[in-house]
């Protein structure tokens, strides 16, 4: 899918299609980093088909904190709004291919373009939304229950992505998700 | 501040002052549920005076995850936005002074209108700005970093809100906070 089918299916039906920034499509391998730790990110990325993840230096280890799949909007986006270089590094967990757009451009058509403006609040209240589940699942439910929901959330999950780099996103070792695993199975 | 002051200021510079919705103005005494458990909310407010405490239910007790100081828009957001009933409960610290609106009457500015867009976007971007710091601050930083960056962000939380809710929001025993804040002033 791409931006503009997107916005059309699921922003305004009323789009008439005709962009207010200009976008590129790009191909990428596994493992391409979007935005590396410390840069200064420009680009606002689009998940056409792949999976990417989000990881942090939490306690001198990586932590990955955000799973996306198409169709998705991803950027480090709070070094975007705050202009900070990025403490998040940007990956793509398998072959992408992804629509980026210029943040800069973005940020003129805010200026007076309705559609840029309701494009850019709904993707920021998913945005939101994917947090504070994520915030609430971590306060309130146990590891086995926050593997249950991202099961259930993404079956694909499971297929594409390395056991290792699941148990990172959940915070607990390799060890223990085998656990939850084998209970879960069982 | 009023939303339309608070619009001009900080959002759109051109605004003509004419809002998209209509406003209402409210004192609520300290202790005032603006939201409660379970409840289907209908409003969206602005705190024009006060300080405001947001609460979760987190295995068996209260937890507080998050406050809110004037001037910011408060709401249980993400249930307005999946019109589920709400998880947390929304309450005055303080003696406040807000200023609100309907919810419906937003949506239906949300269909054409550039300010309230405008608004929407900047305002719930400053929302997910706050959630993502929250959470990159508890996976990078220890419980003595955060009441450290709290009393620098807010240094009126310390004179405003008791210690024992300021050891939920950080996730930790008021014993635990009492430590914290003798190793500081020492």
């Amino acid at each position: 899918m791409t931006i503009k089918e997107y916005i059309q299916l699921d922003i305004d039906p009323q789009f008439n299609g005709a962009l207010p920034f200009n976008t590129y499509t790009q191909q990428v391998p596994k493992g391409y980093v979007f935005t590396d730790f410390q840069q200064i990110p420009t680009q606002v990325f689009f998940i056409q088909t792949g999976i990417i993840q989000v990881e942090i230096m939490a306690k001198g280890s990586i932590r990955i904190i955000d799973f996306f799949f198409a169709p998705s909007f991803f950027a480090a986006y709070s070094s975007l709004l705050t202009k900070q270089p990025s403490d998040v590094r940007i990956k793509a967990v398998v072959d992408c291919q992804v629509e980026w757009l210029n943040y800069s451009e973005l940020q003129s058509a805010y200026e007076y373009s309705l559609i840029a403006n309701k494009l850019g609040r709904i993707a920021t209240q998913r945005l939101y939304l994917k947090r504070v589940l994520k915030e609430k699942q971590l306060l309130t439910q146990t590891a086995e229950d926050n593997y249950r929901a991202l099961i259930q959330q993404y079956p694909e999950v499971l297929q594409q992505i390395p056991l290792k780099e699941i148990s990172k996103y959940l915070g607990i070792t390799p060890e223990s998700l085998s656990r939850i695993r084998k209970r879960i199975i069982s």
